[in-house]
């Protein structure tokens, strides 16, 4: 069962297979919602047979389906799609992330879903959207991050286009799902009827360029990738210690003399070449070299902590081992265990959305088995819509 | 004035500067949310003062605060507090992205505004969130892109950490928050109570992790990073052809033993070290061997040509320039215009959430100057709360 939320009452029938369309359930039923996940009797959504195995558990399935219900369904024979019609006279939101088109071919496309059940919410999902000349091609998270620019700015300086180490592409495509679902809710209760969702993911890695787009667009130069550093801000990035890179973000001239001074250079604030914010990025490697021979006489951890200490911004670079283990994610509960000992070393994201008036859980449900919940859920659809509100 | 959209008639008192505040209000004035942009006399929002410029514009500034409501008020000033208390009277979400504890100082915490305002939600973001041993530190996207380990897991194959190119530790936060506040509204609707978020851009990173978390809580190895490739799909990356590298996401076997084909090598689908995903994960650098040795025989436009007419999810690496002029994101609607002369070649991004019933402009309207809508909105807060719904 989800945990208590704001979106507790809310019913979401989830046809969306492998990671954008489930990671976005997966932030609804974080919130209450309860998501029953409508999988293909042959081997449900594919995300199950992807790697690491946990006692014959996919790791990458379980860490974003953990709380939602499953039922096996065949959407081309008739008695699966009477047992999916009676899941949708209990549901306000429907999410399915397949090609522009299957979803009519099955005879569940907008129109004839609208017409059916006006009140429901139809969250389409896709790699392209439903519309334009790319429609119909299929897309993977690496396809967009690639064709949608993200990958273009990110590397080392002047080196190659590197691919974000997470799956961008789908995760912020689901994070605009989730919002846009809950928005037209937010509107189904005021008007009374329901509205169709298109999210593609390659828009929303154009979404998330920002400062790239209006860079290209003010000055005409392409931007490409320029290593751990901000193309507008400077000194902001990882920077050589004695013994590794610390990170130091100076974002503004206040910011940027206090470390001039704590660093041993209170000269550096006011070189010609670095009194303003923009001189700064035009010199930034010869402000860079100035830091660093600084920087390199002492170890990282000597300087978080009197860099710290100054409430100047820094951070070590952390790998996931030192991010499960630091007392601020731990604090806040975001890296959390699966309710089920059979897998109960298996780690998962907790909810970044902390809201008043609803539990923080330490544990999430496990994610189920496929077709786990069959018989309770043909069981209250036999019984009428009523019985599939929890 | 906002677009029309599923939030049309909310109302966003926005006290938040720089990125992840103002791109989560961005998202939701895009959905028709109103949204009043408080800043501080002494220059507004730092954003305003980051490059490039164009006509004395910030582009950067401009990109996310395109279409909202500016008033330059001084919350250490009573007159100026009596009218962001008439602001708020008309308000249904407060949102401020300050160190924890800086409302409280000015008298604007949790608890005194939800005596006062009960329906207003009141969403923070912060780089470490409201509680933890961190709390009270500063914080940029470069920090919580270091500490919540996406830093760890990008970069060249075993190579060092290195930077997302886009600032998605303000990103993420913002989107999360845009969830958090619409689920507020569509509980504040039911129950009339508002409540409180409390987002942290690490605990965002750490939300976006997602397998890496789950593959080192399985298996105990620490993920590094590994190039443009996926850590549990093979073959799913980029591939050197004979004139650079196009990006091949065979996410499934049948699409490998399609790809196989194509490429002139049907025999490595029937390979015993390439016959699963798991075991091509396993022998990835020999498949990918396999693979380029073939690749490097044609162009990187002939394979996109051959691999999308067999329906193969393919991609070239696009810069910035050509996201702007690919087809499918002009026919989205994705690379938008300024809607004022002066800066009209300012590039922006359009609204990834698409749906039904409501418009999608093909222009943004401009970013306010500062304090650029005072007379109207301390006029309207004069007439009482009424007068500030649109």
């Amino acid at each position: 069962m989800p945990p208590d939320g704001p979106l507790s009452g809310v019913t979401v029938v989830d046809l969306t297979r492998v990671l954008a369309g489930p990671y976005c359930t997966m932030v609804l039923g974080d919130l209450g919602a309860r998501v029953i996940k409508v999988e293909h009797p042959d081997g449900g959504d594919d995300a199950r047979h992807i790697g690491p195995f946990v006692n014959g558990h996919s790791a990458y399935f379980a860490s974003v389906n953990r709380g939602k219900e499953s039922i096996a369904l065949d959407l081309s024979a008739a008695g699966d799609r009477t047992a999916l019609d009676g899941l949708l006279d209990g549901a306000d939101v429907l999410t399915e992330n397949f090609r522009p088109g299957a979803m009519g071919r099955l005879g569940y496309g907008w129109e004839a879903v609208h017409e059916r059940w006006p009140r429901l919410v139809y969250a389409s999902t896709s790699g392209f959207g439903q519309t334009g000349p790319y429609a119909s091609r299929p897309a993977y998270d690496m396809v967009v991050q690639a064709m949608g620019g993200v990958m273009s700015i990110t590397g080392d300086d002047g080196g190659h286009p590197t691919r974000v180490g997470t799956s961008v592409g789908d995760i912020t495509a689901g994070l605009f799902t989730a919002i846009g679902i809950v928005s037209a809710l937010y509107e189904r209760d005021r008007t009374g009827v329901g509205s169709r969702l298109d999210v593609a993911m390659l828009d929303c890695q154009v979404a998330i360029l920002e400062n790239a787009l209006a860079r290209f667009g003010a000055t005409g130069v392409v931007p490409g990738p320029i290593g751990s550093r901000h193309p507008s801000i400077t000194p902001f990035g990882a920077f050589e210690a004695a013994d590794g890179h610390v990170i130091i973000a100076a974002g503004n001239d206040t910011l940027f003399r206090k470390l001039c001074q704590i660093v041993g250079g209170p000269q550096l604030a006011d070189d010609p070449r670095f009194l303003t914010n923009q001189l700064r990025c035009d010199h930034e490697p010869d402000l860079r070299d100035e830091l660093e021979q600084l920087l390199r006489h002492r170890s990282v951890a000597t300087w978080l902590e009197t860099l710290g200490a100054a409430d100047l911004p820094c951070s070590p670079i952390n790998n996931v081992a030192a991010v499960v283990a630091d007392p601020q994610v731990q604090a806040r509960n975001m890296a959390v265990r699966i309710d089920d000992p059979s897998i109960d070393h298996l780690l998962v994201a907790g909810n970044p959305i902390k809201i008043s008036g609803h539990a923080d859980p330490v544990t999430r449900p496990p994610a189920p088995a496929l077709d786990a919940d069959r018989a309770a859920l043909l069981g209250s659809a036999d019984e009428g819509p009523d019985r599939l509100r929890p």
